[in-house]
Order: structure tokens, then C-alpha cells, then sequence
């Protein structure tokens, strides 16, 4: 089974590495970017077959060491 | 208009984050994780109100300054 995880900053949380990428494109000369985010995204292949076990166990891992909580948000989609 | 973009490994370049990211999962005592594989992911607000004019712009950012085409592929996505 297959979970994609994406990692994001909550709304309001400054992002000084989107800000980087965000002056870089414009030093580059692409106008018209008002705002860069920049998160992390993850694959993992796991040997759960359960669908509902496999989500869970993502979510623990999540919560406990993928995701800092207090400033990030994350997404968890699982593919069978 | 918004563009998602992610940035993953091409598959057989090695990936030492993700190998680190699934080291430390199994201390952690999350057993049956084979392959961990990380990237990158990016949110841009763009200006560009036409679809492919869009399109295009994020395209020639990802070819020339988001990914690395030699090891790196990228997907877009943009929405209205």
C-alpha cells in the first residue's frame, strides 16, 4: 500500500524558504508571483494491507515525527 | 491563479532524506515501511488569469530553477 503525505505551514506562518524561491523567480524575471509556499512531500511504501490500519498508522506517524504540529498542517492520502 | 507543484526523485537516484525519513521511523517502532521517497512541494499564487499562459510560465520556472531535470521530475497543477 502506498501513502502520499504532504506537509505544509499553517496559514500565517511565516515561510522565509517560499520567500527565497519566490525572490529567486523574480530575479530570473518571472513577474506575476505574489507568493511562494514551499512544503514537503512524501511517499512511503508500506506493507499494511488494511486500508483503515494503514491510515492510522500514517496519521501516527504524522503526528509523532513527520509534521511539527503546532506550525504545519499535513495530508495523508493512501493509494491500495 | 494557484499552481501545486511537486518535485520528486526520478526513480534510481538515491534518495538519502527519504532513507533517513524510514531509519527513523523504525526506531520509532513503526515497522512495515519499506521505501520512504521525499520531495518537494510548492504552492504559487500567480498573477496569470489564462490557463495555458499559466501553464506555461510554471513550466519554464520548474525546466529552469525548480527541479533539476537531470535527477528531478515535477508534475503542476493549476487552478483557477
Amino acid at each position: 500500500m502506498k501513502a502520499k503525505i504532504h506537509v505544509t505551514l499553517k496559514q500565517g506562518v511565516l515561510d522565509p524558504q517560499g520567500k527565497a524561491v519566490g525572490h529567486a523567480l523574480g530575479s530570473l524575471g518571472f513577474d506575476g508571483v505574489h507568493e511562494v509556499r514551499q512544503g514537503k512531500y512524501l511517499e512511503l511504501d508500506l506493507e499494511e494491507t488494511d486500508f483503515d490500519k494503514a491510515r492510522d498508522a500514517v496519521d501516527a506517524m504524522c503526528r509523532q515525527f513527520l509534521a511539527n504540529t503546532v506550525i504545519e498542517n499535513y495530508e495523508i492520502e493512501i493509494k491500495i
